[in-house]
């Protein structure tokens, strides 16, 4: 049976339940970035999923993309590029990064995972990175 | 009309051509990493290919994946996990990367985007890597 890696509890807050994924606003106010976690117990690697699977993953990695793209708007730093990572080097419960970036963020161009520590959102902020984040993911 | 970024020439060697991507190595030894470069003109995010093409896409990635293990067990580094990345920070042609890791790889648990310098493959492992993941691609 699917459970979500108590991992992500720390990290990030749900967004919405999508058909194949649970979607989760990652905990740092620096990026615009959305995690996908397929609700499939012990995937591990894409290879995990069925045929099907993956093309509902694939759809819902391009919603998420369009999410990140509204949180980046809503918040006054539009994304200028998407970057897509599934690693699972520290958390193996297969799941996918979606993150808004731009040439200014702190990270740039490298890769944001394992960059810095994370920023808490601002209460307002968080409220409407959330708020942008679920108008397009579906509540 | 579809043209390789010359970027990828310098870091990486043709492998195959899937039915959607050029396949090649990335040239660097550290990592067992193979690069999938989608034949789509002006092709930047994976909003951009056709909900056809997704579908090819995630069965190459699946397919350089396994490549990606031959590789490592052909030069008796066993693959212990896949890690995938979409970027594009420096680079905007739509590409992929598949790349195997290790515990003891000098990047873990880290990304490997960004880390450190190429290291350069010895003309036999080259051989042993490519033979390997050709077996796995089709020729």
């Amino acid at each position: 049976m699917f459970a979500l890696d108590p991992a992500f509890l720390a990290t990030s807050q749900a967004l919405a339940s999508l058909p194949l994924c649970e979607a989760r606003l990652q905990l740092d106010a620096r990026f615009a970035w959305i995690v996908l976690v397929p609700r499939i117990a012990d995937a591990v690697e894409i290879e995990d999923l069925s045929v099907e699977e993956r093309a509902m993953l694939t759809a819902e990695i391009v919603v998420a993309g369009a999410a990140v793209r509204a949180v980046g708007a809503a918040l006054e730093r539009p994304v200028e590029k998407l970057n897509v990572g599934q690693l699972g080097n520290l958390t193996r419960q297969l799941h996918f990064h979606v993150v808004g970036r731009r040439a200014d963020d702190p990270a740039w161009p490298g890769p944001v995972w394992g960059q810095g520590a994370a920023e808490p959102y601002d209460s307002g902020s968080l409220a409407t990175a959330t708020r942008a984040a679920i108008d397009v993911l579906g509540g």
